[in-house]
This record gives C-alpha cells, sequence and structure tokens, in this order.
C-alpha cells in the first residue's frame, strides 16, 4: 500500500507529466529541481496505493493554479504549497491523511510531493483529471457531482481566502479564478476535501505510477537513440496525428489563461499539409487541412520531433520541430457527462468530439503495456 | 444606552444618509421599503451608544458592497444583508455583541438595521467614515491601521467567501472587490470583525443620530415651505458650493465601480459659471471654471435645488437643477493619514485637499447645530 517515491523517479516523473499536461499545468521543471534539491537534503516521499484509504479518511486535492506563463517565472516552494493545506485543516478543524494532485499533468504532479516534502503525508497515487485541464469543473470529481466547496487559496504575499460555498463547479472556477488573477495569476490552492471513498470511486487512479514509468520509456528511448516520439506512443497506447515545424503562434494571457492558437507546416509524410491547434494553457483542438481530426478529451500532446520532451502552449516558437501526438482519454472522461464538462464545447469550439480511438482502446493515459 | 428607533424615524434617516453618501452608498430608498415593512410586522430595531460596548464586545460591521447601479436593480433583503454575519459568527466561534455599518453615507445606514431586524441585536450608532466612500481602504479603522481581516461575502445565489488574510487594506479592497464585480457587483459583506474598545476609540461615534436629525431638518423645511438646501447647511454646518443645472454626464461602471464626470451650467448668482465634479461611486473633486474648489474628505453633495433630496451619482441626468453643497469632513479624515487614504490623490487626482472649512469648524458631518 505505501512505497517510497525513489529519487531516480523524480525526473521519470517530470518527463511524463509534462507530456500528460497536454501543453499546459506547467512546465514541470522548477517543480522537479525543488524536489531534487529536497531529496539531496534527505527528503523522502511516500507513494499510497488509494486502495488503503479508509472510506473516510480525508485527502487534501492540491493544485499550483494559474497562467503558466506567470508559472515559469515563479519559483514552486515547499511551503507556499503547504499553506492552503494548512488553512484547510485550521477551517475544517480535522487533519488530512494523504495529499493528491488534482492534475497529473504539468507542474501540478509534484505539487503533493512538496506537500508531502513539508507535512509528511504520503502522496496518493492517483488525480482527478489523468492529464491537466484549464478549469476547477474539468475533473473527474466534478463529473461525479461531488461537492466543490469549501476551497483555500493563498498567495505569495499574505494574502489568504477560503470560497466556503459555491453555487456550482461553474462559480467555484469564476471566484477562485478572479481571486488567483488579482493576486498575480498564481495561487497555491486546497480544492474541496476529498474522503477515501470519494477518491477510491471517482479518482483516476494510479496516474502518478503511470506518469513515472511514461517519463521512464521515453528517458530510455532517448538514451538508447531509439525515437522517443515512438516510445511515446507505444508506452500510452497513442497515435501519431502529425509531423511538422511551427509555422506561427498567436498567444495571449486573458483572465488567468494562456489562450491561443498553433499553425504547423507539415514535414515528412505531412508534407504540404498544414495543422492548426487552437489551447487553453492546454491543446484543445487540432485541424488538419481545415477539418476537425483530434479534440479534448483525448490527450493531445505536441512533443519536440527529436528529443521528444513535451512543448508547453507557453514555449511554442516559431521554427520548432514538432510532432503531435494524440493519447486517448480516460473512460470517465469521455462519457456524456464528462464531455459535457470537458468536451470541445466546454472550451467555446463549436465541433463535437473527434476522436482517434476506438472504444475498444480506451484506457488511462500513460498506461504502459 | 439603549433607545429603540421609532418607525417615524426611517424616512428621515433615508433622506440624511443619502445626503451624507455624497452621490454614493447607494440610494437607501429600497432598503428604507423593506424597514418599513418589517415594522408594519411588528419589528423594532434598537440604537445602542457606543458609550456602552464592552472593550471586548465583539462588533459585525457590515456593508452592501458594489456598484449604485446594480444596487438600484436588487431589491435589499433582511436574510441576505445577515447571512456573511452569520458565516462570520461561525468562522470565528463567537457570537456579535452588536451590528454596525461600515458607512452612514446612502443604503448602507440601513444595512445594520436589516441584519438587527433578522439577528435582534443593537444597531450602534456609529459608522466607520462619517459619509459614504468606495473602497474597504477608506474607513476610520484603516487609518487607524487597525486589522483588516477575516471579511465574509455572500451573493444572492449560493456563493460565500471568506478572506481570511490579507497583506494590507488595499489587499483586501482589491481582492474582496473582485469577487463582489465577479457575482454580479452586488454581495453582502461583513468587514473584519471590531472589538467595543476599536469602535469606541476608531469609530466616527454618534452618525446614525446625526443623519437622522439631519434628515429630519430637511423634511421639516420641505413640509414648512422653507429652502430644504439651506436647512441641510444649517443643520450639518455645511457651505453652498455652486447652483446649477446639468449640461453633461459621462459615467460608465467599471471595475465595479461607477466612474465619471458631470458638468453644470450656472444659474442665479453663478450664471455663466462652469462647475464640474468628478465621482468614483462617491463625488471626489469639483472644479468651479477649472480651479478646485472643494475635494474629499469633505462631503460634496449634489442636491435637488427644489425638494433638497439627494442627487447620486448613478441618477444625475441632463437638465437637473441641484444644489452642490459642501459639509466638513469627520476630523480624522483630515489628518495627514486621513488625507492619504481618502484625500483627493487617493482617488487618482493630482491635487491637494481644498476645504472650505478652517479648522475651526471641523464637526462631524450632520452634526445639528
Amino acid at each position: 500500500m505505501f512505497r517510497t517515491i525513489e529519487r531516480d523517479e523524480l525526473e521519470p516523473l517530470a518527463t511524463g507529466a509534462w507530456i500528460l499536461g497536454t501543453g499546459g499545468g506547467g512546465s514541470p521543471y522548477l517543480s522537479y529541481l525543488n524536489m531534487r534539491k529536497l531529496y539531496a537534503e534527505g527528503t523522502q516521499v511516500t507513494l499510497m496505493d488509494p486502495a488503503g484509504l479508509a472510506d473516510d479518511d480525508l485527502v487534501a486535492v492540491v493544485s499550483n493554479m494559474g497562467a503558466p506563463l506567470v508559472g515559469q517565472e515563479r519559483l514552486a516552494d515547499p511551503d507556499f504549497a503547504t499553506r492552503p493545506v494548512r488553512m484547510m485543516e485550521d477551517y475544517l478543524g480535522r487533519r488530512f491523511r494523504a495529499v493528491m494532485a488534482v492534475e497529473i499533468g504539468g507542474g501540478n504532479a509534484f505539487q503533493p510531493l512538496l506537500v508531502a516534502a513539508r507535512t509528511g503525508l504520503p502522496v496518493i497515487d492517483a488525480d482527478a483529471m489523468g492529464r491537466a485541464f484549464p478549469e476547477a469543473q474539468m475533473t473527474s470529481f466534478a463529473i461525479a457531482e461531488l461537492p466543490m466547496f469549501p476551497l483555500t487559496l493563498a498567495d505569495i504575499r499574505d494574502n489568504e481566502v477560503i470560497v466556503a460555498r459555491a453555487a456550482s463547479w461553474k462559480w467555484m472556477e469564476r471566484i477562485s479564478r478572479k481571486v488567483c488573477t488579482e493576486v498575480g495569476s498564481i495561487a497555491a490552492t486546497c480544492k474541496a476535501p476529498r474522503t477515501g471513498l470519494e477518491v477510491k470511486r471517482h479518482g483516476i487512479l494510479y496516474t502518478t505510477t503511470q506518469a513515472i514509468a511514461l517519463g521512464r520509456e521515453v528517458r530510455r528511448a532517448r538514451r538508447q537513440h531509439e525515437d522517443p516520439v515512438a516510445a511515446t506512443l507505444a508506452a500510452a497506447r497513442g497515435k501519431l496525428v502529425f509531423r511538422g515545424k511551427i509555422a506561427d503562434v498567436q498567444r495571449r494571457t486573458t483572465e488567468g489563461f494562456l489562450r491561443g492558437t498553433a499553425r504547423l507546416a507539415g514535414l515528412d509524410e505531412d508534407r504540404g499539409a498544414l495543422f492548426e491547434v487552437a489551447f487553453q494553457n492546454e491543446y484543445a483542438v487540432g485541424w488538419r487541412d481545415g477539418r476537425v481530426v483530434v479534440t479534448t478529451p483525448d490527450l493531445i500532446c505536441l512533443l519536440d520531433s527529436v528529443s521528444g520532451e513535451a512543448v508547453g502552449t507557453e514555449s511554442l516558437r516559431y521554427g520548432q520541430r514538432v510532432s503531435v501526438v494524440a493519447l486517448p482519454a480516460p473512460a470517465v472522461l469521455r462519457t456524456p457527462k464528462g464531455l459535457a464538462n470537458v468536451g470541445p464545447r466546454a472550451f467555446g469550439h463549436d465541433t463535437d468530439y473527434v476522436s482517434m480511438f476506438d472504444d475498444e482502446t480506451i484506457a488511462l493515459p500513460g498506461a504502459v503495456g
């Protein structure tokens, strides 16, 4: 039920989580460096199988909230990550049994590790997205209509906000997003606490392990001079969507989000074709020559064609050679209720969910073999 | 130490508070109607002399926060006003001894009465502005550098927010304002609780009584066919600044505030002259023929020249005949520390405080005779 996350798993976790971030969630690199330093100082973090949770255990769901571009300029910090968790314990008058990430994709894969390093709590091997998504109502917990409050939020100054009640998940998103934007588009949060039963029933399980396994495969391929993009496809049951060169990027930070589009000119077998991808923190919809070929909730990942490293929406730049890869979304996101929360229309795109995967091939993202 | 607020004091309170609102604070009319109904149903509210507070009593400081224009479209409601007070009691695990208004000017004069009608708590005869101001750091409590948190906020849906800590009064203002704007630019709030000692030392005292007395005088003059503008000047030691007709209004609701300017063409002895007044919810600076003649924190009141009724910044319209009146500000607002928080520069005007009053004439606004 418990195992130590080893020091040599941190870098694979960063690589894997960054791919599962589908362009968003913020680069895990700074959080990874922070954890590496904490490990060098003797810290060890325990990973806990969600099956080991008692039904009435209380689990902290943590997240570093904000615009990825801003996240790049703010160093990760275990004390900062822990503040909203302590706020929540004070507010509830109860202690947490464990801590988990709201999203395994991007830097938030490390957020529970930072909290664990400070508090000694174990990290639950699960998240609530199986990837990264930009908004509060885009979780498996929201899709299951679990309560969305209270939420605690701390900024890097001395501001602390509790959203004690919210009329809906959307209202929770709107209110917490406005506060986050006002304090500089970056805030540490502790989402609505979950019981052990809720995590076991409605969490996306074993995604920390899967992210580490995915990152390991990519790094192994790199070391052995194999194609790391192909390694990702094999490890996460993905499909290659497009190979090309970035020809144009439009990007703006608005309302606490990084929004925009990128256009790719095809290379190799895609020469002559054009691929366009729209994002809101994460890549949401992809068009090949004007036709929708891949949409959220399937994971749309842009990978450096040589290194296989994920390319974030905040670091897209002209001339990069990238491979667009689709990984299958967790099953709960592909249900009608799931699609209402995280399908393309939830991102303002007037198009239905388009998948490159048969129902049979649906698997957790990052599931190896 | 205690007396009942009589039913026939409600209308004078509305009239007086609306004048002391200096254009902002929102019209008290809807709250007055609500209280009149509650009184008709048998409610009675008790007014408490702040001198009767024990030093360690806890006082709720309540406010209906938002843009006056929106306030005009949302009916006042005792349950809504009471929600943040109950939230605060739950959060602190303590009960309040009494309730007071953050500002006596405008509709917020009635906010503690609405809470009192629901809770049975007495209303403290005091506020924290002696008028109305648009921002959280513009109170006598902020000028005295008292703690600014926690604050509780409820909207008309089911959203409830606690600002548990704030780095400064300005940060409290920024965060609570953003939440208020997001939920529709109207929210019921309970500001940082005050001890009895803090209220006695740093409150603006007896302003409920003064608002009622001012309103009584205006209404008496109206009934007896005397000049109600002259009655206001006499009752509140004010000075006439300008008489004219509104020639132009520019007004916009931005960032949760009603901002703009109005221009008046002179009438009677002011014929040929031009008066311009800038506002942010409340009137802040007045220019006569381009020269600053009156500024915040002195109370700049626009009164209907015939009825003496206050004219709010949200109801200014072309052709209205108005008298611009200045009333002296409470002494604490005129200190250097006070002016830093509520002087013209605090409203973005690059001009010093200009007063029509000698230091000797400084009195509480609305102080009668």
